[in-house]
């Protein structure tokens, strides 16, 4: 059987748990039913020069497959989305539309989420961020709208739940500190159907057991 | 033989000029030597609903090959390159590695720069933006010397040119405004040398050519 595993921390702050990329690749891996270890390394181990040869930016998941060593949680995610009919459709115009997605996820809409969660996780006191913040937020809004009226009625963004779900709603996930999602009610509710779903579940509360295990003394 | 097309604006001002992303799928088109039609329309065109059903975001490029429809230039590149050698290598290890480092060009490395950019490009004037810069421009560079690390000294990502290169470099353009670049003479050679590619110059002249026939009176 291929052996499968990806990487990650064994702690982060609050701001970040639930949130890191590995979050991703276990999903998917959960929904598909493939077997894998998970790697556990402290932060600091990410700047390590045998990691880095891994993955250039010193980042958390590196996934390995047999000898197959992979980098960037959205490469990773269409990876195993061409093994795994719980994740696409086989046809190669099923798998396009994934793809596209997925990029859509990492490209057109986290692009603008990043640039608030940064304002407001790492700069909320700096009088600029504060000045820049209302355009960013409405550089947001812009985004979600696009998505809400992409998904229409639709459960999910193809006719099935896909990989493409799955990386749209971990980006979604990282406006939890705003009311931004619930803005828009049909994500609200495209957010909350993935995230009920039990491989989602799994992955989290292994993400989150992790770092509860390893939790700094105060 | 299988129709291909791709969209493009007639016109941008001079600013976005050369970066449209149409100019990826162009010059990936260039490279495998497929026969390809520009489907050119008005700006404003972008916003009519039969162009937003196909790309719900609004944007160029969409591309169509028969009856697929695709969009996101990342996932257009990564479809047209698993076509074609001349854009990744045909065994699935390279192919992987392939999408691996396109999207971390548009994930890792295009959203920090895309930050900078549009400091630079749309709020220049404003006091919060030039506080903003400094902070803005080291995230930048800090993803420039882990992809000058990554590259070392290879011409190219992968042991050949592929489409991981033509994204970068695309993705390395958005900073033609600033002297970053150039700080890392790794990639000030690497960009140098994918633009001197052929593919790359009939694209980009193509591009241009129309942004130029569809020049406003003044």
């Amino acid at each position: 059987m291929t052996k499968r595993s990806v990487s990650a921390y064994s702690w982060v702050p609050p701001f970040a748990q639930g949130l890191v990329r590995d979050l991703r690749v276990r999903w998917a891996l959960e929904e598909a039913g493939f077997d894998y270890e998970v790697k556990v390394m402290a932060h600091p181990d990410r700047l390590n020069p045998e990691y880095v040869a891994k993955q250039p930016f010193a980042q958390v998941p590196i996934y390995e497959e047999g000898d197959l060593v992979l980098f960037e949680s959205g490469a990773i995610v269409l990876h195993l989305a061409q093994q795994s009919t719980a994740l696409a459709p086989a046809d190669a115009a099923g798998q396009a539309r994934v793809s596209a997605w997925i990029f859509a996820a990492l490209n057109s809409i986290e692009v603008s989420i990043s640039t608030l969660a940064d304002l407001d996780l790492f700069f909320s006191e700096e009088s600029w961020a504060q000045q820049q913040r209302p355009i960013a937020e409405n550089a947001v809004r812009e985004r979600l709208q696009q998505l809400t009226d992409a998904l229409g009625k639709r459960d999910y963004l193809l006719d099935q739940f896909t990989a493409a779900d799955l990386m749209m709603v971990c980006v979604l996930r990282i406006l939890r500190h705003t009311d931004l999602v619930a803005e828009f009610p049909t994500l609200a509710a495209y957010q909350q159907r993935a995230e009920a779903r039990p491989a989602f579940k799994r992955a989290l509360a292994a993400q989150m057991e992790t770092f509860a295990a390893n939790e700094p003394a105060a």
